[in-house]
């Protein structure tokens, strides 16, 4: 059995309305220093009978994980 | 600078409806070997201009980025 995660990231560029968000209320909290916040989503779940964990896991990404057109991912497989 | 991300995931024995919702269609389209499906945020951001980038994470965390009754969260600061 493999232990997948797979996190799920906004693409560089493509504006981040809850990274902004968090991040203007760390300012607003006094953190001043906060800057670049992104945030993004992180599946993890258990994979069972397949020769390939981290091939299935990309083709789980391409189907329904990630919307490609605007995120991207990246897999670990443990 | 310090890279900080944080890791919030919803606390063993909180239904993750997201995580079910996940694992539902992973296995609706064939992938019958997954389980335990979690879903959870990933939060990067840049922090400058504290002595503890980690201890200023953990405060960050408690006071706005978990709710802490459900959820826990992981921090790693490079």
């Amino acid at each position: 059995m493999a232990k997948i995660k797979v996190h799920v990231f906004l693409k560089a560029g493509v504006l981040d309305v809850q990274g902004k968000a968090v991040e203007g209320a760390l300012q607003g909290l006094g953190w001043s220093g906060v800057s670049n916040a992104r945030v993004g989503k992180l599946i993890e779940f258990d994979l069972d009978g397949v020769e390939d964990p981290q091939g299935e896991a990309k083709k789980m990404c391409e189907q329904l994980l990630a919307n490609t057109v605007i995120e991207g991912y990246r897999i670990e497989a443990a």
